[in-house]
């Protein structure tokens, strides 16, 4: 069997109508399984501006009360999602958009209050991914595309961290079948300098990682990603890539694995 | 095998929590496998108002620009869609929200520009319907919850109507096995005196109707929720149900049979 293919896929992607149609062609000609996780955060912004509901981030985290956690469901479960797959479905591949509540695919915890209050915000892990469904819609050849919205089972939506959602479901799937958790984003991969797109690094292993932080290589924003990666991969998953929306097919690009 | 049941919701229902919140318990007891196709109307004019986007009705159809396509999605496929599968999934029903485009559920063809521009608004029939998706998730055990967001199938979201799309769903799994379509609203049924809610009509046929509707006893309003009725029974539907959202498991309503 094919290693399964999960990409996450951030704002830069679905927020440009030209990266979006490029990163869903090629993933199309991606072989094998595959699912699509997404985010989508910078349209949630516009929305929220528009209906004069202040935006607060803590720590790159939205703040989520009752009015944004709407705002969220709208876009993500909505306006993006809905976006990606009928763009999916218009070139062959047939696409299922699910938030966490659609056949229980991902139960989440709610964050507690302290020490931050984020509001309706989940926590996930490996465990909250249910398996079955997912199997059973990739075994049916449908593709997943899963946003960041979830459900608690009791009720309430909240809103997750896409990254999270991408490496959950990537450590979860690991327990039945090889995993491959690709993070699409803005650069060709994990660079030693930022200025230089051709200083990508081609590999990662949790071995190198305290060296690459220490000396400053890998810069702050890049740490969550790696360590997230690196869990990944120690949970089960055989590579974690960190590579360019705008070249899944190509080889460039950051490996992380054991 | 058991009757499937479609249950169609409007806005009457899904904009207010403690009527939703009973329908849902009901329609929770009610045995066999099942569907809801729900509207949201209100709830999108009450975005479109706090965005300042025109709302443009046409005999009852919403005039669809770029913007309101926007905000349809949203609304139907992301907010209404997924606070109804939530409240579900927590009283142990395993729904799953669809839009049309999600595994192809439901393919539209946008309509023709003339004699009225409703712009991104799209035509069914039950031939639109994907009647093995819906059949693989009800053998899965799962509750399949339909909003009236459709696609082309060429990337372009539609908005339908949900009267429609519950018909044609209801025509199109009758192919495979005995259905009724329940049309939930706010009366306990045709009433022959709109101010006397015990004038319920039992029972409409197609001999029936033309003298119903030349006395006027069925008025305006109801003519074409009866006709779409009629049609549906007179391609293959068992039973059309008209009943208050607020009393499904009762006996009140009016059935439309051949």
């Amino acid at each position: 069997m094919q290693t399964l293919k999960i990409f996450k896929i951030g704002g830069n992607v679905v927020d440009n109508p030209q990266i979006l149609s490029k990163f869903l062609a090629d993933f199309n000609r991606v072989s094998g399984d595959k699912i699509i996780v997404h985010g989508g955060g910078k349209e949630a912004t516009r929305l929220a501006s528009a209906l004069d509901v202040p935006v607060t981030m803590i720590e790159g985290r939205r703040v989520t009360d009752r009015r944004t956690l709407d705002i969220v469901t709208m876009v993500y479960a909505g306006l993006v999602n809905k976006r990606v797959v009928a763009a999916l479905q218009a070139i062959g591949c047939n696409a299922i958009g699910l938030s966490g509540s659609d056949g229980d695919a991902i139960r989440a915890v709610r964050r507690a209050p302290e020490p931050v209050d984020y509001g309706y915000v989940g926590d996930i892990n490996a465990s909250s991914v249910n398996v079955r469904l997912l199997t059973d819609l990739l075994g049916s050849g449908m593709v997943p595309v899963l946003c960041a919205i979830t459900h608690d089972g009791d009720g309430l939506l909240l809103n997750c961290n896409a990254d999270t959602i991408a490496s959950s479901i990537a450590v979860a799937l690991s327990q039945v079948r090889e995993t491959e958790l690709i993070y699409c984003f803005e650069q060709p991969g994990v660079l030693t300098d930022i200025n230089d797109k051709s200083s990508v690094i081609p590999l990662i292993t949790p071995d190198d990682f305290p060296a690459l932080k220490e000396s400053g290589v890998i810069s702050a924003g890049m740490i969550p990603k790696i360590k997230n990666a690196l869990d990944a991969v120690r949970k089960g998953v055989r590579y974690v890539s960190v590579k360019s929306s705008d070249d899944i097919l190509g080889c460039t690009g950051t490996t992380v694995r054991l």
